[in-house]
C-alpha cells in the first residue's frame, strides 16, 4: 500500500542511504551524531532553466546540485560529513530519476558525503534540486569571510571563467571553437570540481576563504566587505584555461565574462605572506592547483582591477544576480 | 554595488538573523557549534499550487514552510536549534517578501528556532520554500518509528482531519458552513500548529513517534511498517473538532477525509503501558491534549480502522502521495 512518493524513494534513493544516520530514510528526519567537532552548514539551490538547462543530462544536474555545496564545505575548510535534498519534480520518469540518483550516488561515494534524507515534491514547474550539506571543522576552525588583512595575498584556484564560457556555448556562442574545446567549457558549467581536496590546507593557511560561485569580481568584492578590506587584483594574473585564452584572443570574450560570469566553484581565499610558501606545497601535495592574483590592502574601496600597464580596469558587472 | 539577490537578503533576512550562527547571512556557510547533544536534521519543501495556495496571505506561507519541519523535531523528541532555507521566487515584491520575513521572524523567535542562512533563487515556476531545520537531543535519545511493541497505546495530539477540510473549503466546498467554522478549518490547513511543547514528554515516553503529515491512516501505516508491528484503531476515539464532527453528521463528509487527508501537524506516538500515566500527566502540564486511539498488535498486517461495532472498516485511500 505505499504510494507513489514512498515507492520513489525506496526505489532510487534508500539503495544510497548506506550511512547510519540516514535510518534508512524511513524516519522523519536524519541523526547527525555527536562529534565534538563544529557542523558547518551550507545550502544551495538550483532550478532548471536558471543554474542548469531542461535539456542537461540527469547525471550532470545531480552531480552539480551536490558539487555547488561541497564547494561551499571546501571554502570553509570543512570535511563533508553528508546531506539531505529537497528534488521538486513536476512527473516521476525512470529515465531521468535513475540516471540521476545513480549519480547522486556515485558523487556522495566520492566525496565521502552520504545523503541523509530528504523530501521528494511534486511541482507544476520547473525541476528544482535543493541541498543541504554538513562538514566537520575542530571548534572554531570554519574558515570565514571576514578576516582577510592588508598584505595578505589573494590568490585562486584552478582556471576562472571556463563555465561561464561553457553556458554560452550551450546557448548558441562559441561556433569557431573546435568540438573537444566547446566539450571542455560545457562540462565544467555542467559538472563543476569542488576543490575539497584542498579544505584542510584552507583551514591550516587561508585567513579568509569562499567559493567563487557568482563570478570572481563580485565574490571578492563580498569577501572585502566582510573583511572591511581592499584589494587589488592583476587582470593578467588570473588563471585561464587554454580555451578562454584563445576565446579572449580572438576577440570572441572580453576579460569580463570570465571574470563576472559565475558557475566556477573555485576557491578564492587569502593568505598570509609568512604563511605563503606552506599553502602552495599544501596544495601541490592535495593536487589543487593554485594561483596568487594580487593583494588585500586598507580601505573600504572596492577591489581594483589592474591591467598589465598597473591602470585600473572598470568591469561593468561583477557578477551573476538573481533579481 | 550590492545585486538585487544580496540586497533583497540584507533587506528581508539579515534583520532576522540575529543567532551567532548565521553569521550575519555574510558567509557561505552557517555554524552549528559543537553542544554535545546529537542533532536531528530534518527537511521539507512547500510548493504553491501543492502544498499552500497561491493567493494564500505570504506570512501564512512563511509559518507553514517552518513550522512543518518545527513538527518533525516535536516528534522525534528534539529541541529546535535553527534552520536553513531556500526560497525560490519568480519575482521580488516587497509586498510578499515583507509579510513572509516578518512572519518567519516571528515564528523563528516564538520556537525558539533561528535563521542560520539560506539561498534566494528565481524560477520561472512556481514559489518553493524548502526548510532544513536541526533539533538538539541527548546522544542516543532521538525518537524513532521503529520501536513500537505490541501492547503498545497509539495516541494522537489535538484534533485529527480540520486541515484536510479546510483545504476543501479553500476549494470551494463547505458551502453550508457559517463563517467562523470556515474560518477555523482554513486556518488549520494554512497554519500548522506544531506540539513543540510535548517534545520532551514524547522523548520521555514514547516507544516510536511521527508527525501526521499525510494522513493519519497512511502515516500510522507507515510507523507500523518501521516497526514489524500491526495495530488496531478504534474510529470513535480518533479526535474530532466540532467543525469537523458536524460535517460528518451531516453527510457532508465522510469519516476518510479527515482520517486520511493530511496536513495535519499533530503527533501520533506509540507509549508502553506502564508509561501511559506519566505521558498524559506530561503533557498536561505541556497544556498539549492526548487521545489514545488504540493499541499496537503483533504481526506485519496493515492497522485495521473498527467502527464502533469492532468491524473493520476499509478505508479506499490512506493518505496524501504527491506521485
Amino acid at each position: 500500500m505505499a504510494s507513489g512518493e514512498d515507492d520513489l524513494i525506496a526505489r532510487y534513493f534508500r539503495p544510497l542511504a548506506t550511512d547510519p544516520g540516514a535510518l534508512g530514510l524511513v524516519d522523519d528526519a536524519a541523526l547527525l551524531k555527536s562529534s565534538g567537532d563544529d557542523l558547518v552548514v551550507t545550502t544551495d539551490a538550483i532550478v532548471e532553466g536558471v543554474h542548469f538547462l531542461a535539456d542537461d543530462p540527469p547525471d550532470t544536474i545531480a552531480r552539480k546540485a551536490l558539487r555547488v555545496n561541497l564547494s561551499d564545505l571546501a571554502a570553509k575548510g570543512a570535511v563533508p560529513a553528508g546531506f539531505v535534498l529537497t528534488l521538486a519534480l513536476h512527473e516521476a520518469k525512470e529515465q531521468w530519476l535513475a540516471p540521476f540518483a545513480r549519480a547522486l550516488g556515485e558523487d556522495a561515494a566520492a566525496f565521502n558525503c552520504p545523503v541523509l534524507g530528504g523530501d521528494t515534491v511534486s511541482t507544476p514547474g520547473p525541476v528544482m534540486i535543493s541541498i543541504t550539506a554538513f562538514g566537520h571543522v575542530p571548534p572554531g576552525r570554519m574558515v570565514r569571510r571576514t578576516a582577510a588583512k592588508p598584505g595578505d595575498r589573494v590568490a585562486v584556484t584552478g582556471t576562472i571563467g571556463d563555465a561561464a564560457l561553457g553556458l554560452r556555448v550551450l546557448q548558441g556562442q562559441g561556433d569557431g571553437l573546435d568540438t573537444l574545446t566547446r566539450d571542455v567549457l560545457i562540462q565544467r558549467y555542467r559538472v563543476p570540481q569542488p576543490r575539497n581536496a584542498l579544505a584542510i590546507a584552507i583551514r591550516d593557511h587561508a585567513s579568509a576563504a569562499m567559493d567563487v560561485s557568482d563570478g570572481l569580481a563580485g565574490d571578492l568584492t563580498k569577501l572585502c566587505a566582510a573583511s572591511g578590506v581592499s584589494a587589488a587584483i592583476h587582470l593578467a594574473d588570473i588563471p585561464l584555461s587554454p580555451a578562454v585564452r584563445a576565446l579572449i584572443a580572438d576577440g570572441s570574450s572580453s576579460i569580463e565574462t570570465p571574470v563576472s560570469g559565475g558557475d566556477d566553484y573555485e576557491i578564492l581565499c587569502t593568505v598570509p605572506g609568512n604563511r605563503w610558501e606552506s599553502f602552495v606545497a599544501a596544495a601541490h601535495r592535495a593536487g589543487v592547483p593554485v594561483s596568487p592574483i594580487g593583494s588585500i590592502e586598507a580601505g573600504t574601496a572596492a577591489p581594483r582591477f589592474l591591467d598589465v600597464a598597473g591602470q585600473p580596469v572598470v568591469l561593468k558587472r561583477l557578477s551573476y544576480s538573481h533579481f
